[in-house]
């Protein structure tokens, strides 16, 4: 698969598995909780500008365009660390979130919990 | 897209968002720690295994097969906790790790962190 022409440093460009669509997941953290925030997409020039301005930029699959977190909502994430995983198909993006994570306005995405069986609080 | 074959909760099933190979990401998260561990890939089948058994279980898009975390290295992953996030196409999975969550023998999977410029440690 054709890599995405970007001003990625090729060293780190190298590391990346992307789907077929070029993409690498995101997983967002918040630095202050730990809490996980989000999931969302970067490209090759998507980490590079992430990487260079440190405001999180993702690819929108929907709207097939970059994406600076918090440009319409104000609610930014200023970065303060990226790593990359053992076989470079996700990032693990560490931020100062502004405001809300989500775009219904909650904390972070992931606010439905589905239940569990067979989950002992003991075990 | 069809929806895969399996034994998962309609109403549960109804709120995923699948990728065209009919899979969703998992975070997965250390419950003791908070720190996050890896990104895996479920199908509806994986998911209704991991809610139902309260062992991780992941599609190997790899393998191309179903995958219980630990089933060969014996580093099982005990669900605690699992979240889907708002519209559907990430799953965050709450666990207690036995011995290490990457195959290469580290605790996480994300351990080469990449140059961030301009971040402001007190900013």
């Amino acid at each position: 698969m054709p890599v995405p022409q970007s001003d990625l440093d090729p060293a780190i460009a190298a590391r990346l598995r992307r789907t077929a669509d070029g993409l690498v997941a995101a997983v967002v953290r918040e630095q202050s909780t730990g809490d996980v925030l989000m999931l969302a997409w970067m490209d090759d020039e998507a980490l590079h500008r992430t990487l260079t301005t440190g405001r999180a930029t993702y690819w929108s699959r929907s709207r097939q365009e970059y994406w600076v977190k918090g440009e319409t909502s104000g609610h930014h994430q200023l970065v303060r660390g990226v790593a990359v995983d053992c076989d470079g198909d996700a990032l693990l993006v560490t931020v100062e979130q502004v405001g809300a994570a989500c775009h219904t306005g909650a904390h972070t995405c992931f606010f439905t919990e589905l239940p569990v069986q067979g989950v002992k609080e003991d075990a």
